[in-house]
């Protein structure tokens, strides 16, 4: 059983700084990923199509003898993960929580910025997870719609993408902010230019280490960790364009992306 | 037969742009729009994908007994009108071949700018369009990925869309062209900023008004010109977020949008 991979999935490329981080903590476990690339992004999209699109990810994974999920999309775990651990037996975890307790650590005054898509912000998950763990932290959220296709177009660290940083997040910067959590896995990519904004007085909460932290405790507490695997396998299955996917992934990866496989989504 | 309403589809919003021009070029006719919200954006998808899509948007439309189908997406014109007319017995016309004989009509040294999204430009569309009319034109396309977010997020006249402009165009700037073909359904409402950018050397081309005219022309030809009609119907359809759907589409189509539906696309 604990020989059996672990499966990532994200609406896109995002989710590859997730597993990036599984990659370094848990460096013996087989991974199969898959990229929701033909319905990217899932952001904008209302709850019920988020969760139709999670229940197809989560049962294509499945198809793959998997052990374990980690949603590694802020949107799908903001708006379906309770809904994904409700139907499915195998251990899943998602994004938002790891982000919510290591915000709660770091924030000294109380007040915590959390900046992601339409969807993470309006579902309010990080205030409800920081809520249960400190009710007396106060979380501002703001929605920043262009940080996605910014990173994308490999504008990340340009005039324009502190133009655009600055326009959302000044409002954060009035509110006396210490702690900003980065809820959205393409959000990583722009922390220079995020952080030249916010200043050195706000921290910068990227959930994505924590969240393979806490898949490792996971998968110990259920006697799923691999021990050992000098070879470890990384497949990837995409729904849209493998090309664009290898080109503009390597980037958040840091690696080579080889293995890229087509699939038909919709019929999960 | 002539009284039966015209079908419309984008892959969101920006067809409406098109449909504004439809509107008012042809102000007795019933039309029923459909904007595939739940699946924007097309830009980046593979043929196959674009194809898929627009075959279940003119499947859908069917259902509402048009008379004529209008694809007011450059996206899916390029990549598949010629399919769907191959495939449907209905007409079916697209926004890339008006743009490009208006472009024609309007360049005097013959060099040619289009911009678009990357489906579009890739497709070589409008580059084949234009040389079936003068193979003397060179025709130059450039994607713009971020202008449609840009559009959405309502930044479309800010410091921030001129220097995403300034980055895409000054290529274009190079190149001498005298005519530069807006050839994404959301770009009419960044015409000041691009304008700003190319300076007054060069004639901005927008498909949508040429579409309608031609839609004019056909609907004539087949004998199913609607003469009279005092209190035309509108009718919206979306996959997704009606709300949002009505929220920015007002500020596209310049006038209140009621009456949107959900469709379930996929299973058409």
């Amino acid at each position: 059983m604990e020989n059996k991979p672990i499966g990532v999935f994200d609406s896109g490329i995002g989710g590859l700084t997730v597993l990036k981080e599984i990659m370094e903590v848990l460096p013996n476990e087989d991974i199969v990923y898959f990229g929701d690339t033909a319905r990217v992004p899932y952001g904008p999209r209302s709850k019920e199509t988020v969760t139709k699109y999670t229940f197809q990810c989560i049962n294509f994974l499945l198809t793959k003898n998997i052990k374990a999920i980690v949603i590694a999309c802020n949107t799908a775990t903001a708006r379906s993960l309770k809904l994904a651990q409700e139907k499915y037996d195998v251990p899943i975890i998602g994004v938002v929580e790891a982000g919510a307790k290591t915000a709660v650590n770091v924030t000294k005054n109380k007040r915590v910025g959390v900046i992601g898509t339409e969807g993470t912000i309006n579902s309010k998950a990080y205030e409800t997870e920081i809520g249960k763990i400190d009710s007396n932290i106060n979380t501002i959220g703001k929605p920043c719609p262009l940080f996605v296709p910014i990173v994308e177009e490999g504008w990340a660290d340009t005039d324009i993408s502190y133009m655009a940083a600055s326009r959302y997040l000044n409002d954060l910067k009035d509110k006396n902010i210490d702690a900003l959590v980065l809820g959205c896995t393409h959000y990583p990519l722009l922390m220079n230019t995020i952080s030249k904004v916010m200043g050195s007085s706000v921290t910068l909460v990227n959930p994505a280490r924590e969240t393979a932290k806490d898949l490792k405790n996971v998968l110990m507490k259920e006697n799923l960790l691999r021990d050992q695997n000098d070879n470890p396998k990384y497949e990837y299955y995409v729904s849209d364009g493998p090309d664009k996917f290898k080109q503009i992934g390597e980037n958040f990866l840091k690696k080579e992306i080889d293995n890229i496989n087509l699939v038909e989504i919709h019929k999960y």
